[in-house]
């Protein structure tokens, strides 16, 4: 069984969008900023079917962990905000789940990304990314009220912040008072590229 | 002239200070956590009149912009905090200007810290430290306040944060919302020493 990897990009005051978001600009006011570093990236460009991209140590990481990832989680307000962004073939290529409360039949994508609305909970999410992942990891690809969920309930493995240094002032906080009320973290990965700080961290227990 | 740098420890969530913090638990529950890693260091020994510790390229930086630094300034909530715990011969050993509203003369301690209240603001408070210090750096020891005030106008030169990898879930944040409302850094350090990132950054105007 792989394990549960969280990946997000947040901003040096803490936030994973930007101040005043709305569904039709979801990041925020200057939220795009925080990924501006990743469009670069040969890795995130040749999931998009964009040609090019650089290279390099953080590149081959962040696609050797999308290679190892057979299903992702989502929240419901991501998968409403980026539905129209992503277009007809989203850059998962694989099952994505849905934490939401309406209902909703499988939605078949091209290029292999069916998206799974699932309405019990966490814990039922979990279970069925994990059937779908096999032998794979599962990804939690956000936003701030999943990644919190799993904290909160210790159902993460592995901690990836892409930390940008900008202040953007106001918006969406990856980390809300008391979720979790108290944790510890063991330092697994200090690196840094061009305009980004790549922080990673295993809750220790 | 000397720059202006602010060096602070920071928890992954954002707290300079835990939950609940009093005068008499200045930090806040928890909070000691944050500056568990400095308790070590050689260089933070030393200036607290303490044998040994731990050396290395870390404590090589911080000793160096100590020696460097000429003046410090300090927000009033801070001195009233640590006043008592830094006993008779604060670890200072230069002069301490304090942002306070309340007029108060000049209080020598021994081992030459002196800790000058200065009630007419921030740039007032700035100009009377750059000249105490002549050649030498100004640093400024927090609280979030004053960083704060200090990044809102545009007064820093170099920002030093100690990312400590635990979750306070509440407390004191270093940076509050539009304090300032939008800002860009450069990298200029990524660090790590046993359980601690020292990052260091300079604003981009």
């Amino acid at each position: 069984m792989g394990i549960v990897a969280a990946d997000i990009s947040m901003s040096l005051d803490g936030y994973i969008a930007g101040p005043n978001d709305t569904l039709e600009q979801g990041l925020g006011e200057r939220g795009e900023r925080l990924h501006e570093w990743v469009y670069e990236l040969a890795a995130w460009r040749s999931r998009h079917g964009l040609p090019g991209g650089t290279t390099g140590s953080i590149n081959e990481q962040m696609d050797e962990a999308y290679k190892n990832t057979g299903a992702t989680i989502i929240g419901r307000r991501m998968f409403d905000i980026a539905e129209g962004p992503w277009g007809d073939e989203p850059p998962f290529h694989m099952p994505v789940f849905v934490v939401t409360h309406r209902a909703r039949g499988p939605l078949a994508k091209q290029g292999g990304t069916t998206f799974y609305f699932v309405t019990d909970g966490i814990d039922s999410t979990l279970a069925q990314a994990r059937a779908a992942a096999g032998e794979k990891n599962v990804g939690v690809g956000g936003g701030a009220s999943v990644i919190q969920q799993f904290l909160v309930r210790g159902l993460l493995d592995e901690l990836h912040i892409h930390l940008v240094p900008v202040l953007l002032g106001g918006g969406r906080r990856l980390f809300e008072p008391d979720s979790p009320p108290y944790m510890e973290f063991e330092i697994t990965r200090v690196a840094q590229s061009p305009g980004v700080i790549h922080l990673s961290f295993q809750p220790t227990r």
